[in-house]
């Protein structure tokens, strides 16, 4: 038996260090199903934003990490109740959804009326990058950091967010610091080429198709949508923290630096269902969902 | 005057030659304002479908040069009225909204009661491919081909269809062979692990928010929207040719092998836009839009 161990041991040890490495067959639901209860997380209630619109709730989860300045901003503002009432006015289709302040001058208080950007920030052990381990385009190197989709440049010592759907993000004028009100969420195709151009300071985690089945704009980079014209409204938008428990909405998302979701790449990659004919042995940063599900109920 | 006149010449060639070709800084708006109108063409009514949800029309060109048995069998089964009623009952928010007879097994008449794959093709010099001459993930080389985004393998010879958003498919079991009725359209961030594995045979180029906007089904890639619940529902799927000429939408969609697509797919990678301050020098093939307008009315 010794022998047969050793042998084992061997040759996985083996396995291990050729390339490629071996192959996960397990389907995505099998992995999600095998997954430890510790590798899920709940994001914290005071870096999680709601916002209702007609259709429910979107949740938005925070990106202190790599924002700050905009995610103080942005609860600041909600704490305000700044955006109540306000519409997304802007929505173009397979790109984004917008709103802000713009069309009527809202008033943004104390606040400054900008904010200075948050386009990338330092490398940092506390705060690791599971890399997606696939070539792209935009980027020295795609992975995931705390949650978001991100990229790194290891040479320079910088990592940023990257704009995946449900990225949410502050839009500015030519100036890179002129962000103030003005939010938008990804709602088509990645628009990568906006990454290091605009500072992403959270992401939909929950009710993404709300912001999908918003009234667009007209055609065109444009998408204004005419005064009187049917129109998305924020009905409300809340820091969870601000709501007693029994209101929040329970989440728990897979860790992006936990086993089951590297398998989850592996499997995203190299597609084991027997439905693929042709397995591309690739994946791109933003096609590998993030799993989501409700918090378990306390007993 | 002919000195200067060579030398300009002279130096127009050696830019030419040279590696980093020489910039076009024209933003996409400029480029389509100076576009000739033969660099426009009109799709061909006869390969062209009226999807009427209750929202308006979807405007679906289809792609015979690619999937001709599709197309004949989609075009077979709009003239019975096929899917005149049928609802899209799985919307999978992010990726695809489908429709067929899954559901309520509605009979194909004489049609046979599936369809083989068109997953590629041989490459054509009646179909000129133009290159986005930017690397890919998926594929050894993506481009466009007579107004679809695709990929070729030059030293296989072949080339396909891929699935960028608008892509109109055929569903399937794990048989490759099995395709009958079910359609879907890329409505998410583009699933291009399926290219090769599911047949393309269309895109929209009109109308694809309608179905952005589809009440969803189910989280997860189920997708199924319960009987009784709100559903999108085709009202008509009709070929374009069928309709008077006063009934039709009439389009015009830039050429993809026209020089005015290739100075955009420029734009798009190099982004030219004084916005920018950090030009990612790199597009994907389902970034650069495709640009659709109305047609001049006739005099």
């Amino acid at each position: 038996m010794r022998l047969r161990y050793q042998a084992l041991i061997l040759l996985a040890a083996g396995l291990m260090a050729s390339s490629p490495p071996v192959l996960d067959q397990r389907s995505p639901a099998e992995i999600l199903a095998a997954s430890g209860a510790a590798e899920w997380r709940s994001p914290a209630p005071d870096d999680t934003l709601y916002m209702d619109l007609a259709g429910g709730r979107v949740v938005i989860e925070l990106a202190p990490d790599f924002a700050p300045r905009h995610v103080a901003r942005i609860k600041a503002l909600a704490r305000q109740g700044f955006y109540d009432g306000l519409d997304f006015y802007r929505v173009v289709d397979g790109f984004v959804a917008q709103a802000g302040a713009g069309e009527e001058g809202r008033d943004t208080g104390e606040l400054e009326p900008t904010v200075a950007a948050e386009f990338e920030r330092a490398l940092d052990p506390a705060l690791p990058f599971t890399p997606l381990g696939a070539p792209d385009g935009y980027a020295a190197e795609v992975g995931y950091v705390a949650g978001f989709p991100a990229a790194r440049d290891a040479a320079a010592g910088r990592m940023w967010l990257v704009h995946c759907p449900q990225a949410v993000a502050m839009a500015r004028d030519n100036e890179p610091d002129s962000g103030g009100t003005e939010i938008y969420v990804v709602i088509g195709h990645a628009p990568r080429y906006l990454d290091r151009n605009l500072t992403i300071f959270g992401r939909v985690v929950a009710g993404q198709e709300l912001l999908q089945r918003l009234p667009r704009g007209e055609a065109g980079l444009s998408g204004m949508i005419a005064a009187g014209a049917p129109r998305g409204t924020i009905l409300r938008l809340r820091v969870a923290a601000d709501l007693p428990a029994n209101e929040r909405t329970a989440l728990e998302i897979l860790r992006t630096d936990s086993p089951s979701f590297v398998a989850l790449i592996a499997a995203r990659r190299n597609r084991p269902e027997e439905f693929f004919v042709y397995r591309p042995d690739h994946i791109d940063v933003c096609g590998v969902p993030i799993p989501v599900r409700p918090a378990p109920t306390s007993p």
